[in-house]
């Protein structure tokens, strides 16, 4: 073959080139997306996720939406699924058990969906949705470049996912980064999960907008969300500013240990508590200044999550984009 | 070539097997020996450690203990160089900053050992004394046949390191399973690494020592060491006992951590502090049952470290011993 029909056969390739299918599941919404090798989300489709029904009703939303998706013209060109679910996960067995979806309990979740026929013989990987999240954050986001990472989302709980020696480390069972439980306060209070002193029982948006209740604020009206609490903060709210300034301390110290347990260099902070900006960065920095001492750890730099609520699909995808060389090249 | 002659040439490399040159620099004492290719210590020398005199001082000590072990018949089968530092480390520049050996500050060390003839042209590999032990236990003892686990040595200071995914796991610049500089208590005391709450400042045997005599501990005698506060916890002193098991629950919080972040499986533990036995790991374990809570930490053990003084050897042939396959096998 001659040099000019080699490049034809290639860009042809790329015109055609491969595509990841990824399915985002979590308590509120499932929701499944064409990605292609760049990391771009191509089109999407969601529906609400049935989470009080039993185990069977979620998984035929689940299957829906991914029929749904089967049905755009570049289904073909898919070589490769990921999966992102809400956890804890246990991908060594391929199953889930969603805290917000209580009919789902170590539940099969992947030879569930390997045995509908659109995904029959697809190579598919599962991971947590929050090491999915850490994934998109370093292919595309704020953790781009960077081989050493922890990616955390401050929502109404505290999740987060790992990025070593230059790729997402999910854990022999996908629940590595599990920073909302790591326990910085070893007389504390008691946390959900059994332990306390959790990350996540200071830091996470319910935890600031109790702190603030607790110590007396005032909310306007009968929104009590953390970002109620961020809006009194803006004010000049001295209990409001205090409640982000304890959570942002709490991250700090969890931030700071994961730096010293396995040198990271960065912290991406997303979720809706992030959207507070400088009322969590400012004293995030702050706090970090003083747990992040060692030569190692204290040029750690914490900066806002570069995605948004495409996080979920693109990360899902890139869990799945290692599978896209051990796959065939479809026809052109 | 027939195969009873193969054969013979197989036994002959057998025989006269690469072997590894370890180097372990503490404070206290400077060790250097030949490890085998199946981690067994086969020869040592050691010499104190003139920690208080210059930084040149301190290289000439090191230089001599190589050319002492240089002087053994099989040095001319050494094909790889491993150190071990007291840290912190920078392995990424080959440089070491000992606390406990104040003239050597980022001192080059990789480079120093290299420019001497004996070791000239040998590959070489730095580690820190935390992370050799660690890779020592997984080569040889505690930890062996384990993927995921952290070793730890609790003694004046508390130290370790990790094992993830089936190798130790050094992190960027070496310094990767600081336990002893995690945040356990976020409003603790202050630490002498400029943060608060430490591991450290609660478990160590300094540590552990401290809390007993501010409680009212009476030692026997002059001895004021955490040994002589777990003799009088052996005797059912109540100060003593209490000292033991606020270490034993700081080091539980931060093993537990550690678990939730990379998901461990083990805990193996050494130095003066564990020789304390029942003492530290009876209440460590009850601890741990409390912090260790999630589905993919619960399961986690804690045992007592397997290697004894030679661990800091036979671990830093350990960091050098994937360099063995690199170097062409030495003239039979």
């Amino acid at each position: 073959m001659s040099a000019p029909s080699a490049v034809t056969a290639k860009e042809r390739a790329a015109a055609s080139g491969q595509l990841l299918a990824a399915v985002d599941i979590g308590g509120t919404k499932i929701a499944a997306g064409l990605v292609d090798r760049t990391g771009e989300l191509l089109c999407q489709v969601s529906r609400p996720t049935p989470a009080q029904e039993s185990g069977g009703a979620v998984l035929t939303a689940v299957h829906a939406a991914v029929e749904q998706l089967a049905a755009d013209p570049r289904w073909g060109r898919v070589a490769a699924l990921g999966i992102g679910s809400a956890g804890p996960v246990d991908t060594a067995r391929g199953t889930v058990s969603p805290v917000n979806i209580p009919g789902w309990r170590d539940f099969p979740l992947v030879r569930s969906m390997a045995a509908h026929p659109a995904l029959a013989g697809l190579p598919m990987v599962l991971g947590g949705d929050a090491v999915a999240m850490a994934a998109a954050e370093h292919w595309r986001g704020a953790a781009r470049g960077h081989a050493n990472a922890l990616c955390i989302v401050v929502s109404t709980g505290v999740g987060a996912g790992l990025i070593l020696d230059g790729a997402v480390y999910p854990g022999p069972t996908g629940n590595a980064g599990h920073l909302g439980h790591i326990c910085v306060d070893l007389d504390g209070d008691p946390c959900a999960c059994g332990s306390r002193g959790c990350v996540e029982g200071l830091a996470s948006g319910t935890a600031i907008a109790r702190r603030a209740l607790r110590d007396g604020w005032q909310p306007h009206g009968s929104d009590t969300s953390a970002g109620a609490v961020a809006a009194s903060a803006r004010r000049g709210d001295p209990i409001a500013l205090a409640a982000f300034d304890r959570g942002a301390q709490a991250l700090a110290a969890g931030i700071a240990a994961t730096a010293t347990l396995v040198e990271i260099d960065l912290a991406v902070i997303g979720g809706g508590v992030a959207q507070a900006g400088d009322l969590l960065f400012a004293p995030l920095r702050r706090h970090l200044a003083r747990y992040a001492t060692l030569s190692f750890t204290s040029a750690i730099r914490v900066v806002p999550a570069a995605l948004g609520t495409d996080a979920g699909l693109v990360g899902a995808a890139a869990l799945a984009a290692p599978r896209l060389g051990a796959t065939a090249a479809p026809p052109s």
